[in-house]
C-alpha cells in the first residue's frame, strides 16, 4: 500500500502498480534475438505499435488510436488468469474465461469507479471482437507472434510440431477478420516459411 | 530481410521485426518483484497505460491517447543508443543526442517515407517537451522509476547512494512540469521513503 491519502489518485497510482506484474507473465513466442521468451507486458507494448503503423491496412477504417488502447489493455487479466498458449490441447476455455473476467473485475476494480467500468469496457470489447478496432487488434494479436515464429526458425510452430495447415486454421481467420491485406502477406510468409523447413 | 514482395508493407513489418530489439535493451529500474532490471519494451507499455490513467491529472487538459502515441515511441532510440541512467554521473549528452538522432533517422527511415517522418516527429516532440502532451509524457517518464523505486527498498537511488534532495532536483522539476498535483504527491512518497531509511 502507498503511503498517501485515500483518494482516486492514490487507486490509480496502485493499479499502475499492480499492472508491473503483466513484466512477469512469460508466453511461449521467443523474442527476435532467441534470447528468451517474450512476457505479455512487451508483447503489449509491441502490438500497439504495430496498430499504429499497419491501421491503414484494417479492413475498414478505424480509429487507429482506439485500437492502441485496446491492446494495450487487452492481456492485463493475465496477471491473474496466465496466458493461454494457441498451440495448447489442453486448454479449457470455460475455465479461462471465468478466470480473466473475475481477473478483470479485481483489477479493474482497483481503479476509481467509472475509470475501471471504462478499462473494463475496453477489455469486454476486445474479446468480444465485435467492433472494427477490435477485429484489427485481434489479427494483429496473433500476426505479431507469427512473425516472431517466421524469425526464429519456426518459434513455437517447431516446438510444437504444428503444421501449416494447423498454422492456417489457428491464424488465418482471426487475420484475415481484422484485415485481409495483412493475411494475404503472412500466408505467403508462412508458405514460404515451411517450403524451407521442407527443404533443409 | 522478410521473404515477400516490395513495397510500403515490407517496410512496415520489417520496422516493427526491428524494433523487437527494444526488449533487450535494459534500464537500471528494477520490477516491483525485485526479480530483474526493466527493459526498455514494457517501460514503454507501462507509461502508456500510466498516461491513459492519470491523464486527468496533467498540467493542462490535453488529447492523452496522443500522450500514449508519444511513450509507445520516446524510447525507440535506444535500440543503437542504449539507455541513459539518469543517476549516471560520466553522461555525454551531446553525445548521447548525436547518436540518439542518428538512431531515430536509421530506425523511422527503415518506414515509408512520409510515416518515418510522422513517426520522427512524435519522438522529437517528445525531446523537445515544448506541447503539454509531450510534458506530460516525460513527467510520467520520471513518475515511473520514481514509484518503482519506492517499491523497491530505492531501488536505483539505495544502489548509487541517491539522497533525497537529489531526487528532488532530479525527479522534481520534469514531474511538476507535466503535471503539479503528481509531483506533490510523488514528493510525499519520497519524503516518507527517506524518512523510513533515516529509521532502520
Amino acid at each position: 500500500m502507498l503511503k498517501m491519502e485515500d483518494g482516486a489518485l492514490r487507486k490509480q497510482l496502485e493499479f499502475l502498480i499492480e499492472l508491473d506484474r503483466l513484466k512477469t507473465i512469460v508466453r511461449q513466442s521467443r523474442i527476435v534475438s532467441h534470447s528468451r521468451r517474450e512476457n505479455s507486458a512487451e508483447h503489449s507494448w509491441h502490438l500497439a505499435i504495430f496498430a499504429l503503423v499497419l491501421a491503414d491496412h484494417a479492413a475498414v477504417e478505424l480509429d487507429a488510436l482506439h485500437a492502441v488502447r485496446l491492446l494495450l489493455v487487452h492481456d492485463i487479466v493475465e496477471i491473474d488468469a496466465g496466458d493461454a498458449p494457441i498451440h495448447s490441447s489442453t486448454a479449457d476455455k470455460d475455465g479461462l474465461q471465468t478466470a480473466e473476467r473475475n481477473a478483470a473485475k479485481r483489477i479493474f476494480g482497483l481503479l476509481p469507479q467509472d475509470q475501471g467500468e471504462r478499462m473494463d469496457a475496453f477489455w469486454r470489447e476486445f474479446e468480444e471482437a465485435k467492433t472494427p478496432a477490435a477485429r484489427f487488434a485481434k489479427a494483429l494479436d496473433r500476426l505479431q507472434p507469427l512473425l516472431l515464429n517466421v524469425m526464429t526458425d519456426g518459434g513455437t510452430w517447431t516446438e510444437n510440431a504444428v503444421t501449416e495447415e494447423q498454422v492456417v486454421e489457428r491464424y488465418g481467420p482471426t487475420i484475415e477478420a481484422g484485415s485481409p491485406a495483412l493475411w494475404t502477406a503472412a500466408r505467403k510468409l508462412v508458405a514460404h516459411h515451411f517450403a524451407e523447413r521442407r527443404n533443409l
